[in-house]
């Protein structure tokens, strides 16, 4: 099964990176990209018979070693299913 | 309006940096967990009036600036909607 787990700093959190983009962006002529924030992006694909399975092991793996839970937020989508995990 | 522009490694292109957060997972015990690719993940703040407009102009930043259409793929997503733009 495929998970996808999407990992951004936190919104009070500064992201020089993002800003870097948006101005590269506005330097090519993008003047109607007003923000831009950068993040990590993992596809999973784990051996799991539920898609519950496969979300619950995706969010251990996301808090556990893929995103810094103090400074990151992650999302998790799993095959086609359109809910989320938001923490 | 909310762009999301997802940048991955083509398949054919090997991954160092996913097969090492595999690693590692295996490494926590995550062993269900088989495969791993990484990528980036952009959101995009675009002042447009149409979810189109919005998308055309994702892909054309990711056309330019966001991704390496040499080596990598990138899928965008606009709003709520989901139909989705791969290239």
């Amino acid at each position: 099964m495929r998970a996808r787990v999407f990992v951004t700093l936190k919104p009070s959190v500064f992201d020089p990176q993002g800003t870097t983009v948006a101005e590269a962006l506005h330097t090519l002529g993008f003047d109607a990209v007003k923000d831009v924030r950068q993040g990590k992006y993992f596809e999973l694909d784990i051996d799991a018979t539920t898609v519950e399975a496969a979300r619950r092991l995706a969010a251990e793996a996301a808090d556990k070693l893929l995103a810094n839970p103090v400074i990151e937020s992650y999302r998790i989508e799993v095959g086609t299913d359109v809910k989320e995990t938001v923490r």
